[in-house]
């Protein structure tokens, strides 16, 4: 498929942004370096975007009119998250370009069409699937997959909310009702190594750009580190994220995500149609980060140098964790990141550290 | 004099910030990283600080009751441009702390107090002067100084404005002319090899800390590059820094700018009590920023590492140096810093740009 080519963004453009959290704040803060605007839509007021933008709308995702009205003002529009309502997606597109495309959103939102694509139009490996819409089909899906096994809801799932691993046939009850009838997904458990993933990006001249590949450690199903550069493949990870977004015709920040199996191969547990948090750590390692990169791809500029010139590690602080900000304030080599959140909740990403490790 | 002590600011609070340029929008982003909102005063609506901030107000600097107004909402107050007015500061100051302090202001407004503080409290060394208030005045200060020398308005001089250089007694009337009246100050005129500056800072706990040495080149009397680390007295001239700081109490990022002789010996040229614009290439060295050094600073944070990573070059993108981006997007280890500015004048500060050398 032709790349979508267009002109250059230039400084003073209003770059539209749907979604006031974290990512869209790094966003807002990147393209501000860059000279651009940003116009914030979230349905509630000051988000941690909206506090550092120079325009926010508050409005339902679902208001038609709001969204148009918002988007006229944008000379281009992206979006933080992926759970972006696809007519929301289709009425900003209408009035300005929307990148990354609708295609990209359909794919991301739904585990089963993000699979099948994956498998069957870019060709990259995936963990065995079985679509499951009813405890029948889940029994007939264990036939086929075996056990252990995970069921996962196909929309809206983040963090390891809407997931349900299977380890014998008494699960399946318990699972199928955990579902509340969602349609879910049946994935055959993969005995993996580590998780690892890639920050791609693909402009709207066709450019591309990745990162080295990332280690990525877990705590309670929420990333607690990304580690950067790390052994394994990255040649092999990068050019199967570079397969999958030349496959969507991509134009902005893609993460892919990966089960690295014991013999070293790879396998995508899904991708992310944007910024990621396993990309943060970019942001002090001496060379674009994932933010602007973003900004770049989707603004039409040279993407830049993506080498980082340390090996970094990320961390995340969720809930109190950011109690222990003067002992980071002290370190070396230690780059602290907030979100200007207002209440510290369990669970809730509060901020991130950066370290430079060498 | 015994430091001013207070609680570290909690993130969530609010700064102030007396001026929205581009030192105000660096200092918002920065602010912002460590989770703080910032609230911009400006005379114009939408300056390049306001862009980025969560709240502005919009009035006179003269304007008392919005002065006020402004500072009752803000947990501290600083600024961006050492010539508020005293009357400003000192309002501001009776609502919220203000940092860098009234005393640092007076020092850094008045060429004539800020050579006797330097030379008689600082006990720093800087260029023979005289007080100039008058042509005869100005005959009897050249009987002392000798020629060449420099005569200098007391007040509101930037970027070589309010500068007049006498090489002979025939520049005498035209010199003092184009003071228009304006009290002035004498300066000897310094056979120096270097414009050198060292940015450091003090907390509000005492806490002091200094980059490297930084070499600046001028092009029309504007700051062309910075260069640090670079040659020359780094351990000298950061004593010296420090030596100011401490007798003003300071809190803050200050500047300090410098005549380096051909023996390697340094006089004072002049200090600022902000950030300054041959400190940004700190912004991507690896280290803590000057901005967020400011805002460690007077949020009385633990202030960090200020020892950079890396050799680093910062150019200023004057006027139409904005339309070689496109080259400066494609350039390894170059970050783009651009402004928000709107029109783009001859002269006019649009943004920079910061190389990693080594």
């Amino acid at each position: 498929m032709p790349s979508t080519h267009q002109s250059p963004l230039q400084p003073g453009s209003t770059i539209g942004i749907l979604g006031g959290g974290q990512l869209g704040r790094m966003l807002n803060l990147a393209a501000a370096r860059l000279g651009f605007h940003c116009h914030i839509f979230d349905p509630e007021w000051a988000s941690p975007a909206a506090k550092v933008a120079q325009f926010e709308t508050n409005a339902k995702y679902e208001d038609i009119n709001a969204v148009l009205n918002f988007a006229k003002t944008c000379d281009i529009v992206t979006y933080e998250f992926e759970n972006v309502p696809s007519l929301t997606a289709k009425t900003a597109g209408s009035a300005a370009p929307l990148h990354p495309g609708a295609r990209a959103l359909n794919v991301a939102q739904d585990r089963l069409t993000e699979k099948n694509f994956i498998q069957n139009e870019a060709k990259v490996p995936v963990a065995l699937f079985q679509s499951v819409d009813s405890v029948h089909e889940l029994r007939r899906a264990i036939k086929k997959l075996g056990l252990p096994a995970v069921l996962k809801t196909r929309r809206m799932g983040y963090d390891g909310k809407g997931q349900f691993i299977l380890n014998s046939e008494e699960d399946i009850e318990p699972a199928w009702a955990a579902m509340q009838n969602a349609p879910a997904i049946l994935e055959q458990f993969v005995d993996f190594k580590r998780e690892v993933s890639v920050i791609a990006a693909r402009s709207t001249t066709g450019e591309i750009a990745a990162y080295p590949l990332i280690e990525n450690q877990h705590k309670n199903h929420i990333l607690h580190t990304s580690t950067s550069p790390t052994t394994g493949d990255d040649g092999r990870a990068q050019a199967l994220a570079i397969q999958i977004m030349n496959s969507l015709s991509y134009v902005g920040v893609m993460a892919t995500e990966f089960f690295e199996l014991h013999d070293g191969s790879l396998v995508v547990n899904e991708i992310a149609p944007r910024v990621h948090n396993s990309g943060h750590w970019t942001q002090n390692a001496g060379c674009v980060d994932q933010f602007e990169l973003h900004i770049r791809a989707i603004a039409g500029w040279p993407l830049g140098k993506t080498q980082p010139k340390h090996k970094m590690q990320m961390t995340n602080l969720i809930g109190n964790d950011i109690n222990s900000l003067p002992i980071y304030a002290k370190e070396k080599d230690c780059f602290i990141h907030l979100y200007g959140k207002k209440d510290i909740k369990a669970g809730r990403k509060m901020g991130h550290i950066n370290r430079i490790i060498v």
